[in-house]
C-alpha cells in the first residue's frame, strides 16, 4: 500500500515515546511511501508548543535515530505535523482538536481516516477515550485507536477502560500495542516452530521438559519509581510481554497466517490457561526487590518509592495450559530489574533421554531476543580425546549487517496499524485471560503481605533472589541461563 | 593400561604408511606410557637397512609430524626398533624373523605377545599370512594381526585371504583397519545420534528423506595409477570407508557400547542390506573418469593406466536396508578424484513438511569430517524485513585448538589394537556384506563394458559427472553439497 490517507492524532506528542520511537518510525514509513502526500499528524500535550516547535522536535528525533537523512524529505515530512495544546480533561480542547483534524483532513484529502495514538501516561487513557466518544472525534473513514500498555491495572480496571474505548471503536479497530510483538525474534517464533520438521517434531509435551522465558533488565526503576509503585514487575512485564511470548510458544498451529486465524489459535490456547491456586503460587512463584550497592539505591530507597513498599522488581513463576502442544508442561518465566545484564531469551529444554553414554546434557533450543539476536541448539557430542560427552552449541548469531536490516518494532507495528493488520496486537479476549492470571497472583501476594511475608530482597546485578531457583516442579529442573 | 608388553612386527617397515603414520603414532603412545619398557618393534622390508638406519627413519618420522619432541625420550623410543630385511616369499626369512622376535621377547620381557602389522602392498597379505602360519610365528601370549585395506578385491579373494589369516588368528584377533573409523567426526556419529533427543527423535524413515555421504578428493591418482587400475573408486573408497560410515548412520541402537554389541547391531543392519539389481544399478549408480586440463592429465593418460581403461575414478550410488531406523530410505553416496575440493561430509536431509509459509527449505543435519570438523543444522527462519522464509545454518565449527587436540586416526586405532578394543575395526561378516554389494555393482559394470557403455568422462575440479545428479529416487531430491 502507498500513500495511505489519514489524520493521526498522537496524545502525548511532546513525550518521550513519541520522540524516540513514533516520529522516527513515521519518517521511515514516509520514506517508504506508506504515508506520503495525504497524511497529517497532530501532536497534542499540555505544553504550549507551536507547530514549528513540534516540527523541529520531529526533525531532531529523526536526526537522533538516523545516520543519514534526506533533508528535503525530512522538511516536507515535518511540514505535515501540527501541534495542539491539550488538557485531557478539558472538553473544549477536544472540540478544537476535532475541528483541526477536520481542517487537516480537508487540506490533505485524508478521506475521513483517523488514527488515535495513546502515548501518554496510562491514567489518562480512559478519560481520552471517553471524550473521543462524547465529542465525536471519530470521522467518516476508518477510525483506529492505538493504545500503549498498561491496559488497566487489573481485570476490573481493564474492563472499564475497554468499555470506554469500545464506545467509539470496534474490537477490530483497537490496536493494543505490545512492542515485544514487533521484535524480530518474537516474530520468528512461529516460523521457527512451524517450518522446521526438526523443531516441530519435538515441540510437544512428551519431548519438551519445560520452557523458560527470561526478560532481564540491568537498569533499576530510575526516575519511574512513582509509576512503578502502581505496577511492579508482574503487571509491567508479565501481563503483556511475557504472556504474549508464552502464547506464541504454546499455541496450537493456526489454520492459516491471517490475523484472524492466529488470534483464534491464541484464544484456543488461552481458554485453557490454568489459573494457579494460592498453594501453587506459594510453591512456584517468587517475587523480589533489589537491594542497594555502594553506588546504587535499594528499591525502597528510590525516589517516590515507599520505604515499606511491597512492589516487586523481580518475579519468577510458572504458566501452564490444559490444551495445546505443550499441555500440562511447565513454562517458567522470570523478569526483573537490576539483574546481571540486559538479556531477553527463551530456552526450550528437552527432556533428558537416558542413553548409553550416561552423562549427556539436555538438548536446548535457545532464542536470544535482546540485546543481540541468536538462535542456538545445544547438543551433545563426544569429548575430544577422552571418554565422555560434551556440550556443543550449534548457533546462528545474527550478523551486524543483519541486525541493521531489522526495523524497529514500532516501525513494524505502526505499519501494521496503517495497513490494518492486527496480527501482532493484543486482543481483548487475550488480555482478559492475562489479567485473570495476574489478578490471582496479585491476590495471593496481598494475602502474603498481610501475613507479613514480603518480597525477597536480592543483591543487584545478579540473577535475582536465590529462591527463584526453587520454583521448579522437579528437582531435575534448573534455569538454563544462569 | 600402561606399559603393555609386546613385540610388534611391521611388514612394510620402510614404507610410506609406517613413516607417516605408524612411527609417529607409536611414539605418542610411548609418550603416554601405553607402551614403554617392554616393547620392541621389528620393521621388515626388502631393502637392506640396518637397525640404526631404521632408528634414524623413526626419529625423522617423529620430527616431521611433531612441533616439539623430547629428544631423550625419542632416542630411547627409537632404540626399541629393529630392522630385518625380508622377502615375503622366502621361508628362511620368516625363520629369522621368528628367532629375532623370540630374542626381543626375551630381552624386553614381552611375555610372548605379538602384533603383526600388514603395512605393505595388499598383494602380499595372503603370502605373509600363510607363512606366519606355516612358520609358526605366533607366540604364547596374545597374537593380533592388523591389516590395511583393501581386504581382497572381491568376495572370493577376500574369502581366500580370510582363510589364510584365520589359519593363525581367530576373528577376535584380526584388526581390519579402516582409518576413517579413527576420525573424530566418524566416532562422533553414534554419540550425536544417541545422546540428543532432538536428533534421535527425527532419526527414522518417516522424518528423514535421504542421507548423503560425500568423500571428495581433489587429487588425481598421482603415482598410484598402477594400483588404481586394479581397484577403482568403488573398491578403493566405497567398499570400506563409505560402507562403514553408512553402517554407523543406519544401524539400530546397540544394546551397550561394547565392541560386541556395536558389531552385533551393525550385523543386524547389514543382514538386511539390499543388493541392487542390474536395473537399479543402471538407474541409481554412475561411474566416471576424470578428463584432463591444461595442466593435468586425463585419467586414461596417467602413468600405468590403460588408454582404454574402464576403471572408475568417480562413483555415485545408492544403498538401502530392509531393517533399521532408516529402512527403505535411500542413502546416496559419491566419491571421486579430481573433484572441486577435498571434502568429506554427511548430509542428513529431512523430508519437506508442508507449512503455512509455503517455500521453506528442507532441514538438514550436516557433519563435516574433513578437512575441517563441523556439525551444523540448516533450519528455516523468517526473512528480515520482508515476507518469506530464509535458511539459517546453526553451526558448530571445531576451533583450531580443538582440532589440535584430536589424535590422528592411526594413533587411536593402534591404541585400540594394543588394548584389544575391536569397536572401530571391520569384522569379517561386515566385510562379506560389503563385498557382496560391491561385486553386484562390478558385475553390472562389466556387462556395461561389454556393451560398450563406458564410465562418464567428467571435467576435473568440479563435482564429478553431470549424470551423478540424476541418480535420485525422486525428482525432489538433489545433492545438498553442490
Amino acid at each position: 500500500m502507498k500513500n495511505i490517507p489519514v489524520v493521526m492524532i498522537i496524545f502525548g506528542g511532546s513525550g518521550d515515546l513519541a520522540h524516540r520511537k513514533l516520529y522516527p518510525a513515521l519518517f521511515n514509513l514516509y520514506e517508504q511511501g506508506l504515508i506520503h502526500d495525504n497524511f497529517a499528524v497532530i501532536g497534542t500535550a499540555r505544553r504550549p508548543w507551536t507547530n514549528d516547535f513540534l516540527r523541529d522536535q520531529v526533525s531532531d528525533a529523526v536526526h537522533e535515530t538516523h545516520s543519514a537523512v534526506n533533508e528535503n524529505d525530512l522538511k516536507t515530512f515535518a511540514s505535515h505535523f501540527y501541534y495542539q495544546s491539550h488538557d485531557v480533561t478539558n472538553i473544549d480542547h477536544y472540540k478544537t482538536l476535532k475541528s483541526l483534524a477536520q481542517e487537516l483532513d480537508d487540506r490533505y484529502s485524508a478521506q475521513g481516516n483517523r488514527i488515535f495514538y495513546m502515548a501518554m501516561a496510562p491514567r489518562f487513557f480512559g478519560t481520552i477515550a471517553e471524550h473521543i466518544n462524547d465529542q465525536h472525534l471519530t470521522s467518516t473513514g476508518f477510525n483506529r485507536i492505538v493504545i500503549e500498555k498498561p491496559f488497566g491495572r487489573d481485570l476490573a480496571s481493564a474492563e472499564k477502560l475497554n468499555q470506554q474505548i469500545t464506545a467509539s471503536f470496534t474490537e477490530d479497530d483497537i490496536f493494543r500495542i505490545d512492542h515485544y510483538l514487533g521484535k524480530e525474534m518474537i516474530q520468528n517464533i512461529l516460523p521457527l516452530r512451524l517450518t522446521n520438521p526438526l523443531i516441530k517434531n519435538v515441540w510437544n509435551n512428551s519431548t519438551i521438559k519445560n520452557i523458560q522465558v527470561t526478560l532481564a533488565e540491568q537498569l533499576g526503576v530510575e526516575a519511574r519509581g512513582g509509576y512503578y509503585e502502581t505496577s511492579g514487575a508482574l503487571r509491567d512485564m508479565v501481563q503483556n510481554h511475557i504472556f504474549q511470548i508464552i502464547t506464541l510458544l504454546a499455541m496450537p498451529e493456526p489454520e492459516d497466517l491471517s490475523s484472524k486465524s492466529i488470534h483464534a489459535a491464541k484464544q484456543e490456547l488461552l481458554d485453557s490457561l490454568l489459573i494457579p491456586s494460592e498453594a501453587e503460587i506459594a510453591r512456584h512463584f517468587v517475587r523480589g526487590q533489589y537491594l542497594g550497592s555502594d553506588t546504587t539505591f535499594a528499591y525502597r530507597q528510590e525516589a517516590n518509592v515507599a520505604a515499606d513498599s511491597t512492589t516487586e522488581t523481580f518475579v519468577a513463576g510458572e504458566v501452564k495450559f490444559k490444551q495445546g502442544p505443550v499441555a500440562g508442561m511447565p513454562i517458567y518465566f522470570r523478569t526483573g530489574k537490576e539483574m546481571r545484564e540486559k538479556k531477553s531469551r527463551i530456552d526450550i529444554v528437552l527432556k533428558h533421554m537416558s542413553n548409553l553414554y550416561g552423562q549427556a546434557h539436555s538438548n536446548n533450543i535457545t532464542i536470544v531476543i535482546d540485546p543481540d539476536m541468536q538462535i542456538y541448539i545445544t547438543i551433545n557430542g563426544q569429548k575430544i580425546n577422552e571418554p565422555g560427552i560434551r556440550r556443543e552449541n550449534l548457533g546462528y548469531h545474527f550478523a551486524k549487517e543483519e541486525e541493521a536490516q531489522v526495523p524497529d518494532g514500532y516501525e513494524r507495528l505502526l505499519r501494521d496499524v496503517f495497513v490494518n493488520d492486527a496480527t501482532n496486537f493484543t486482543q481483548w479476549n487475550e488480555l482478559k485471560k492475562f489479567w485473570l492470571f495476574i489478578d490471582a497472583v496479585e491476590a495471593a501476594w496481598q494475602k502474603d503481605n498481610q501475613a507479613g511475608q514480603e518480597p525477597a530482597q536480592y543483591l543487584p546485578y545478579r540473577m535475582g533472589p536465590r529462591a527463584a531457583s526453587e520454583i521448579f516442579e522437579s528437582a531435575t529442573e534448573r534455569w538454563i541461563y544462569e
